[in-house]
């Protein structure tokens, strides 16, 4: 059986996932694919530490780029993070005409142009399956299962550690605070948790999506992105009451010409299959214009979900590589294209808006005037009773489709006015525009 | 642009769904596969039939033959249905060494063995990601994403019409016969609904899965089939209180080197994502030794679903063909492998079981120790008044893991004793194995 030479940058934790998983399926694997994958050179900074597989000695090195420029390799798996050195790794193997598969979202996100234009120019490709939602075989999805379709959206959770705070926050009643402490006791969070709940991990994977929808590289600050930070139990709860969950999601949309790409917690109706995505798990939602919606749902991270991406990856690669000699291009989901990105204060969509009024009267007469002067009309509305000290009533109002901006001119309007004693909440529903029982 | 030129058999409503999915995006898929695909040729009987879709009528021939045989054809499409003609055009075309697309579940599930083996023989392939789950690219999903897996479990709703009668018989608590009354009037059940009501599509779908998971062709006569045709409102409801929906799910798992092929009524626990799949949707789950669980959701059926999974194998087709000349070789999920089938008795799973037990004193005592005589412990158990004839008492019982003959012989031997006023009602319960807020 042909033999394909594979060296890993990079033996982390994903790294160590990949080794298990080639000792593990390695035989049931070339079965599979009629081609070995063979394991040639490991390089990491860090050669003594155990990571629970165990490998030849004689395979592990310091040396990056005599792995890179080993003839016997013949796809370079990049799993070292970041975007210094792993770029150079990169760009050192496109330039050799050496397929890579990377995990390394911010390095596409960040330096995707030159990375996928390098890649081209030297007749190979670029392979990222692991980059967004883990083991989920999304961007195959799109790349192929779906390529009849005009994508028109697609939206899902596309972080762990969010959705598992986000989970916990929900079913225990804890603070942000509180769940953000269990996330990290449980190394479901960084010590360092930015990255992962102010919503950038989760823009990095928007942008790969958008790419591969409409053919374009989205640069992040196109993106608008809000982390859950500063998430109450009282919102959570109010939705909850209403019929939704809330959950940290990426919305990529075509509308009327225009792709707009915004990370932040989202409404999701409960009777949506998206709102019983619990704990670490990802899904990704997408609405093609052939096939309907499709759903695709499973661990968005670790060791071995990310790795079973990695590997498949690699079993592509690998078969093109034993079919047709030494080049393996990378076929794109979509043809470069040109495209105007939507302002968010143009983007439409419904709102949910928790309102700290004053107690006294006409108040609410004030804020319905000024959100109908903005062409926000309501869809339902429910007041509580006054809290302790007496001074503020909490309104929370769920509103028909309304513009981004408008709101946010109302909820001035409304401060300017001190009708507010504190600042307003607006969260935005996502609908799922799907019939519920046909 | 290369040409690739595609016959179509069968100009149906799955057939004109293809033509308007080329005609509509045609375009943007020659952007993204670099090969325009052209219609060459539709063959069906009749030829006057408006399908919604116009082409030009030099198109249209009643020569299936001629199709098959014209060199401008270079992929053939099969959407007649049925087993008979079905069979001698595909046979034809691989003879031809043209590469075959089909959406036909009951002819793969027949002639799998002769079709596979003769596509091999002539160095081309036969594809058919419609078979199974319409839209959804589950047979992809399998053959690439999950590539890097043993698969120890898939399990699934794969056929809309009964999961669109459970769905009503539960949402507005009508009887099984009026719900499949209100599908055929919606057009989601066949005027002779046998095929999909009485489990024989959702088999043969599941043999299919089965074929890519463990490379071997399944007989129908090892697969265990029930229909939903004998559900009664009150086990739904009942499973409602234990908080279970009943779904009709193909069940396909590797268990201590066996392969158990199933397909019946199934309760699945109410915070599982399969439970919130209503309507036509279908959903799979792939278990995967490193991936751990995926879930892919969509419509299992109608006329643009299933046209967007063909035109995914034309443009994998078409790509292949463009690639590397006139052949298109078909990369199996799995090598052909020798399975030992689980009979039906040796399966173990947990039980829902309703005895409708004649009101006397120790009755309840009799069934918990025939129970444990066969090995089948309590989970919980559920009592509700005597019914008004007040000779009978309804007992629901939910069982730990237990072995289906032992099931079977224990309620054999309460009918046996006079216990049961009325026939054992017994479904299983799938145990979806996934943590739930982790």
């Amino acid at each position: 059986m042909k033999e394909i030479g594979i060296g890993l940058l990079g033996f982390g934790t994903v790294g160590a996932g990949v080794v298990e998983a080639l000792q593990r399926n390695g035989d049931l694997l070339a079965g599979r694919i009629g081609v070995r994958l063979v394991l040639r050179r490991i390089a990491d900074v860090d050669l003594d530490r155990d990571r629970g597989v165990t490998v030849d000695r004689s395979l592990l090195t310091r040396d990056a780029a005599a792995l890179i420029d080993d003839p016997a390799v013949d796809i370079v798996i990049e799993l070292i993070g970041g975007t210094t050195l792993a770029r150079d790794f990169v760009l050192r193997a496109l330039r050799l005409g050496k397929p890579v598969i990377t995990a390394n979202k911010a390095l596409l996100a960040d330096h995707g142009g030159e990375i996928f234009a390098l890649a081209a120019a030297n007749n190979t490709g670029v392979w990222f399956e692991a980059s967004v939602a883990g083991g989920v075989p999304i961007i195959r999805a799109l790349r192929e299962g779906l390529v009849a379709n005009r994508i028109d959206r697609i939206f899902g959770i596309l972080n762990g550690t969010c959705n598992y705070i986000l989970t916990k926050m929900e079913r225990e009643q804890v603070t942000f605070e509180h769940a953000l402490k269990e996330a990290q006791a449980a190394g479901y969070a960084e010590a360092d948790p930015g990255l992962d709940i102010d919503g950038f991990d989760t823009a990095h994977k928007a942008a790969i999506l958008a790419s591969l929808a409409y053919g374009i590289q989205v640069p992040m600050e196109k993106i608008h992105v809000e982390g859950i930070r500063g998430l109450s139990k009282a919102d959570i709860e109010y939705a909850r009451d209403f019929g939704y969950r809330v959950k940290q999601l990426a919305v990529i949309k075509a509308v009327g010409g225009e792709v707009e790409v915004r990370v932040h917690p989202t409404l999701v109706p409960h009777d949506h299959m998206l709102s019983s995505v619990m704990g670490v798990f990802n899904a990704v939602v997408v609405d093609g214009d052939i096939v309907g919606q499709t759903v695709y749902t499973g661990r968005g991270a670790g060791r071995l979900p990310t790795a079973s991406a990695v590997v498949s990856d690699l079993a592509e690669v690998a078969r093109i590589l034993a079919d047709g000699g030494r080049k393996a291009r990378y076929s794109p989901a979509s043809p470069s294209g040109k495209i105007t990105f939507r302002p968010m204060g143009e983007v439409e969509c419904r709102y949910y808006l928790r309102l700290s009024l004053l107690d006294k009267p006409g108040i609410l007469g004030v804020v319905a005037t000024v959100l109908g002067q903005h062409g926000i009309s309501l869809a339902s509305i429910l007041q509580k009773e006054p809290n302790r000290s007496g001074r503020h009533v909490s309104v929370v109002i769920l509103t028909h489709r309304a513009v981004e901006k408008n709101i946010m001119e109302a909820m001035r309007i409304l401060e300017e006015r001190q009708a507010l004693g504190a600042k307003p909440v607006c969260l935005r529903i996502e609908d799922p525009g799907i019939e519920k029982a046909s």
